[in-house]
C-alpha cells in the first residue's frame, strides 16, 4: 500500500562537495510520484524541522536545481544538533501536524540514528510513515557501504594536493608533511597515494589512525626515505594515536607545556608544526614544510569527482525509489560494489548504520604501518572519477657531456 | 641578422600550475626555426647550467610535451639559487663552451635579473647572444605586467577555497579565517573575493600587506560583521604588518614568548592560531576556525584556469618569437591588457623587471583597508578563466506556517 502525504528532506552534519547532488536527485524523483504532495526542505537539518522552517521545494525551478546540484556544501544548510529522544519526539509531532509521510535525511551515522528514532515514534503511534537515510561523509566511515558519497571528491582533493607536493619536493627538494582530516578512519589520508605513479614518488610515508604511531619509528622512516631519494613526502592523519590510543597531538602538547612552564594554548596546525620541529632538531634536515589541509577539501568547488557526483545523485534518487516500494518502510541506502568498477544501491536497516564507524581494513595497510597497499589503490582510484588525471614527467635523455 | 646556434631553456623559483605551458610553448616555437640547432633543457634552473645537466628536448615526443604542459610545477625542476656576478660569469662560460646562442629563463623578478647579468657578459665579450625572460609568479608582483602567468590558477584556487568557506559558515555558522601566501603583494589574498556574489557573502573582510594591520580595528570589524550576519569569513595575507612595517606574526610571537617566560618556537599556522585566540578571548565568539593554505595553491593540478594555461603557453611562444626578430636582442616578455578582456605580449628591457615588486594599486583597496573594490573584481575575474563557475543558492520560498 502506498501512502499519500507530504515529504520532507534535510541535510545534516559536515557538508560535502556533492551532498546537493543527493538533494536534487531525491527532489527530482519525488516529483515523479503523485503520492507525494508537498515537498518541503527543512533549513538547518533537524533544527529546521522543530522550528518549522521549510522551503517549498516544488517552487524551485529545474534550472536552479541543476545549478544547486553542482554547488558544494548543504544548500538547505546544516546543523550539528544531535537529537535525543525528546528532540525526536518533537520532530515526530511536527511531522504529524503537517501530514508529513516521507522523511529523507542526508547525513552520516548520527543522521541515520535520528531517522531511526523518529521512525520508532511513528511505529509506536501507528502513524503511516516512511523514513530513509541517504549516506554522505567525506570520512568514508559508514559501515556496509563500499564507500560514501562525498568521499571521492574529498579524496580527489587530497590526492591532487599530494601530487603537487610530490612535484614540488622533486623540483626544489626537502621534506613535506601534509596533515589530513579524519579522527578515527584513515581513508582520506590514504587517498594521498592515489595520484602516485610508482614507489619513488610521494607520498613516501602514510600514517593512519588505524595503526599506533611512534615518533621514533617515524623519524627513522623519514631518515631512510630521505637518504634514498633526497626528499620525502609524508601524509599524516590528524587522528594518529600512540599504542594506548592517546592522540599524538595531546602528547606533544603536554611536553611543550612542561618545557615552557607556562599555559600555552595550541590550535590548528600544531601537529604539523611539532613533527616539523622533531625532524629539524633530531634529523638535522633543514628544509621541512608542513601544510594542514583543515576543512578545505570538504566544500571545495573546483575539483569534484564526476563519479562521486553521479553516485551521490543516484543515492538520493534511490532513497525515494525505495520509499515508493511496498516492501520497504524505512532504511539506509547503501552503496555496494558489484564489479571493477560498478556499484548498486541497496537498503539496510537503519540501526545497522547508526553510531558505527568503519575503519581501513587490514589489507589496505602495509605491514610496517607506514603506507597503503596496492589493494587500496585499486579500491580508491575509480572513486576519483574520469576527470582525475595523473601528472606527467618530461621524457627526454640527458645530453652526454664530458665535464 | 639572425644567429645560428644552440638554445637553452630553464625554470627558476617557486613553481606554478602553468609554468610548463610556457616551457612547452617555447619548445614548440623553437622547433619552427632552423637557426636553432640543439634545444637544451637545464635541470634545476641555473644550477643545471653550471653543472651542465641538460636534457635533449628535441627527443621529447609531442605527446609527452602536451601532457607535460598540463602538469603543474617545473618539469625541468627548479632552484632557489640566486646567481651573483661570479655565478653569472660561469653561466656565460658554459654557454660559450656549448655554442648556446639563445637563453630563455622562466621565472620571477630574480630570474629576470639573472638573464640581464648573463647578457651583460655576452655584450662585453661581443658574443652573439639573445636572452629572454619569460614571466611567471603566483604572487602577481612583476611590474609593467597587467598580471603574470601562474597567478590566475592560484587565484582560482583561493577564490574557490573561500567560496567553500562561505558556504560552510552559512550552513553551520561561525567565523572562518583563511591565511593566504604573499609577503609583500596582496593580489592572491584579494583573489578570495572573486567568487563572491554580493556583499552579504564571504569573505566579508580582507586584510592585505599593502595596508597597516591593527588588531583592535580587526576585532571591531569582525564584531560588526558577526552582529550583522551571524557569521564572518575573513581573508588575511600572511604578510600583514603594523604601521611600522613590523610583521604581525612577529609581534604576536614576541608577546607569547613574554607571557610564557619560555623559549617557544612557532611555525606554520601561528598567525591563524593567534588571531583565532584573539577572537575567542576578546569577542567571546566560540566557533572560530582558521586554515593556513600554505603552498597548496602553487602546484595544485585539479583547478587550473584555462585562461592562465593559454596565456602562459603564448608567453613562452612569444619569447621565442621575439628572439627571432632582428630588432630584439634581449628583454622580458610582458602581458599588457588591451581590452576587457584581451591581452597582448610586449617586450620590455630586462632591468625594468628585475628586483622590483608590484603592489595592489590604491583603487583596488577600499578606504577602510579591510576589503577590495569592484575595480579589483573587474580586474581579476577574467584571469580565472571560462572554467570558473560561481556557486548557486537554492531559490524557493519559505512555507508560510503559523507556528
Amino acid at each position: 500500500m502506498k501512502i499519500t502525504g507530504n515529504a520532507i528532506i534535510a541535510q545534516g552534519g559536515g557538508p560535502t562537495a556533492v551532498i546537493n547532488q543527493s538533494l536534487v536527485g531525491a527532489i527530482q524523483e519525488m516529483k515523479k510520484h503523485p503520492e507525494i504532495k508537498e515537498i518541503y526542505g527543512a533549513l538547518h537539518g533537524v533544527r529546521g524541522i522543530i522550528e518549522e522552517n521549510f522551503l517549498d521545494l516544488r517552487q524551485a525551478s529545474n534550472e536552479n536545481l541543476e545549478q544547486v546540484a553542482n554547488t558544494p556544501c548543504a544548500a538547505l544548510l546544516s546543523t550539528r544538533d544531535k537529537p535525543d529522544l525528546e528532540y525526536c519526539a518533537k520532530i515526530f509531532q511536527i511531522f504529524k501536524k503537517h501530514n508529513i509521510r516521507y522523511f529523507y535525511y542526508i547525513g552520516g551515522n548520527d543522521s541515520s540514528d535520528t531517522v531511526r528514532l523518529v521512525n520508532e515514534y511513528a511505529i509506536k503511534e501507528q502513524y503511516e510513515f516512511k523514513a530513509f537515510h541517504i549516506p554522505k561523509t567525506i570520512d568514508n566511515d559508514l559501515v556496509i557501504n563500499d564507500h560514501t558519497p562525498g568521499f571521492g571528491s574529498a579524496a580527489k582533493f587530497v590526492a591532487e594536493a599530494f601530487m603537487g607536493a610530490n612535484l614540488e619536493t622533486k623540483a626544489l627538494e626537502g621534506i613535506y608533511l601534509g596533515i589530513v582530516m579524519g579522527r578515527h578512519a584513515g581513508f582520506l589520508t590514504a587517498a594521498s597515494a592515489l595520484g602516485r605513479k610508482d614507489q619513488t614518488e610521494g607520498p613516501h610515508l602514510i600514517y593512519l589512525p588505524e595503526r599506533p604511531f611512534s615518533i621514533d619509528s617515524f623519524l627513522s622512516d623519514v631518515q631512510k626515505v630521505y637518504d634514498q631519494y633526497g626528499r620525502c613526502v609524508i601524509a599524516i592523519s590528524e587522528g594518529i594515536t600512540d599504542e594506548n590510543g592517546m592522540p599524538i597531538v595531546a602528547k606533544l602538547k603536554e611536553n611543550v607545556t612542561k618545557d615552557a612552564h607556562g599555559n600555552i594554548e595550541l590550535a590548528g596546525g600544531e601537529l604539523g608544526d611539532m613533527l616539523t620541529k622533531a625532524i629539524k632538531d633530531q634529523l638535522k634536515i633543514g628544509r621541512v614544510r608542513a601544510d594542514t589541509f583543515g576543512y578545505l577539501q570538504r566544500s571545495f568547488p573546483g575539483t569534484v569527482s564526476d563519479t562521486d557526483q553521479k553516485e551521490a545523485r543516484l543515492a538520493g534518487q534511490a532513497a525515494v525509489k525505495f520509499s515508493m516500494m511496498e516492501d520497504y518502510q524505512n532504511g539506509s541506502v547503501v552503496i555496494i560494489r558489484t564489479k571493477e568498477y560498478e556499484i548498486e544501491y541497496q537498503l539496510t536497516e537503519l540501526q545497522n548504520i547508526a553510531a558505527k564507524t568503519k575503519h581501513m581494513p587490514e589489507e589496505f595497510i602495509n605491514q610496517e604501518g607506514n603506507n597503503v597497499t596496492e589493494a587500496f589503490i585499486q579500491y580508491g582510484l575509480p572513486l576519483l572519477g574520469e576527470n582525475f588525471k595523473k601528472t606527467t614527467n618530461i621524457e627526454a635523455p640527458l645530453v652526454n657531456i664530458s665535464k
